[in-house]
C-alpha cells in the first residue's frame, strides 16, 4: 500500500499532550524561529476555496493586554452571576486566562472578503470560511505543543470590545484570543476536569453508525 | 528549560503534507484500529468549557452516499451558474468531491446542548462551541494524514438536506461532510492551486503587529 511507511506516534503524542493552558506560563521569550514555524503551520491549514481567510495579530504591548485582561474579568463576573451555587463556588476556583503571564497574545481573525465573491465551497454554507480559521488555530496549537509551548484560548470577551481594542474592521471577525508561551509543564488532564467542573465523555457516545441515533450510538 | 526535549519534525511533516483530497482515493478498507485512533484523536481536541460538543456519524451505506453525491452535484451547478467566464470554465475542470470513491463518509456535527446551560467560556461568544467542532475536525485530519489516509471536506451542500438525510435533530448542526480513506498519494500542492483557481498568499501578509493594519502588516 503506497500510503504506509509513516509513523503516526509523534503526532498522536502531541494531540494527546496538548492542553488549554491558564496557569503554567513562565513568560520566557519565544525564539523568533520557533514562532515562525508555529505561524507557518497555522497558515498551512486547509481552507474553503483556498481562501486562507485568517489573519494573526501578535500582541506584546502590555497596555493592550491589561485592557483585555480587565475586560475578561468583567465578563467573568457576568458569567459568575448566571450560575447557581455550588456551580458559582466551583467556578471561583478556576483560572480562566493567562493573558498577563504568557509571553505573547495572538488574535486570530476571519476575513470573509478574502477570495470573495466566488469562494469555491462557500456558496451554500456561509460559515465555511469561519471554520477554516478554526482549522488554522488547531494547527497553531499542535505546532506550539510540539515545540514545548503552551497555548490557552480565552473566550470571555465580547467581539466588539476586541474589534475596537485592535482596530479590526467591522467586516472582519475576531475568532480567538490565544495566549502563547513557554510553560513549566502541561497538565495531564484538562483543568476543568481537575477542578471537577466537567468530565470528558467516552468517545463511543459520540459515534453514530449510518445516521444520527438519539441516545448516542450504533 | 523544561519545555524542550521534543522533536516537532514529525508534526510539521504531517501539517505540511496534509491535503484536501478529491481524486486520489482508492476505496481500500480502513483497518478498524486505525479508525479508532483517528477518532480518538478527534475526540481529544480542545473544546469550550470541556463541552466536547461534536458527534461523528460514520456512513458506509451506498444509498446514503449516492443521495448525498447527487445533492452535491446539484449544488455544484448552482455555484457554476454564479460564475462568469472564464471562471466557470476553470471550475468545470475541478473535481469537488470523492464521496463515491472514498472508503468512508464521516459527518461531524455540533450539539449546542452539550454541557448547557452553563458552558464555561461560551456566554459571550455563542459560536465558541461551533469552533470546538472544527478543532476536532483538524485533529482528525492530521491523524488521518499521519496514518497515510486522505481526507476531503465536501461543502457543496445545504445543511437542511444533510440533516434530513441523516435524521439529525433540528438543534444539532452538521458542520462537515468528510471523505476518508486510503489514497494513491497526496499531491504536493493544493488542487485549487494546481488548477489555477487560487494561489496561496505569503504568510507575512497575514501577520499584523500589535493591532490590525489595513494593508496587511507590521
Amino acid at each position: 500500500m503506497p500510503t504506509t511507511g509513516y509513523d503516526p506516534t509523534a503526532v498522536y503524542d502531541v494531540i494527546h499532550r496538548r492542553r488549554d493552558v491558564r496557569g503554567q506560563f513562565t513568560g520566557a521569550p519565544i525564539p523568533g524561529d520557533t514562532l515562525d514555524r508555529v505561524l507557518t503551520a497555522a497558515h498551512a491549514a486547509p481552507s474553503v476555496g483556498l481562501s486562507q481567510p485568517w489573519d494573526f495579530i501578535l500582541i506584546n504591548d502590555e497596555r493592550t493586554r491589561r485592557a483585555f485582561h480587565a475586560h475578561v474579568h468583567r465578563e467573568r463576573a457576568v458569567f459568575a452571576a448566571s450560575l447557581d451555587e455550588p456551580k458559582a463556588a466551583g467556578f471561583g476556583r478556576i483560572k480562566i486566562d493567562g493573558v498577563l503571564e504568557s509571553t505573547l497574545s495572538l488574535v486570530v481573525t476571519y476575513d470573509p472578503r478574502r477570495g470573495a465573491p466566488a469562494v469555491l465551497g462557500r456558496h451554500a454554507i456561509a460559515d465555511a470560511g469561519l471554520y477554516s480559521a478554526c482549522l488554522a488555530i488547531e494547527n497553531l496549537w499542535l505546532a506550539a505543543t510540539a515545540e514545548g509551548l503552551g497555548v490557552g484560548w480565552v473566550s470571555f470577551y465580547r467581539e466588539a470590545f476586541v474589534r475596537e481594542l485592535l482596530a479590526i474592521p467591522a467586516d472582519v471577525r475576531p475568532v480567538a484570543w490565544l495566549c502563547l508561551g513557554p510553560v513549566t509543564h502541561l497538565e495531564r488532564a484538562p483543568d476543568l476536569e481537575r477542578h471537577g467542573w466537567a468530565q470528558r465523555r467516552p468517545l463511543r457516545q459520540a459515534i453514530h453508525q449510518e445516521r444520527w441515533h438519539p441516545d448516542g450510538q450504533q
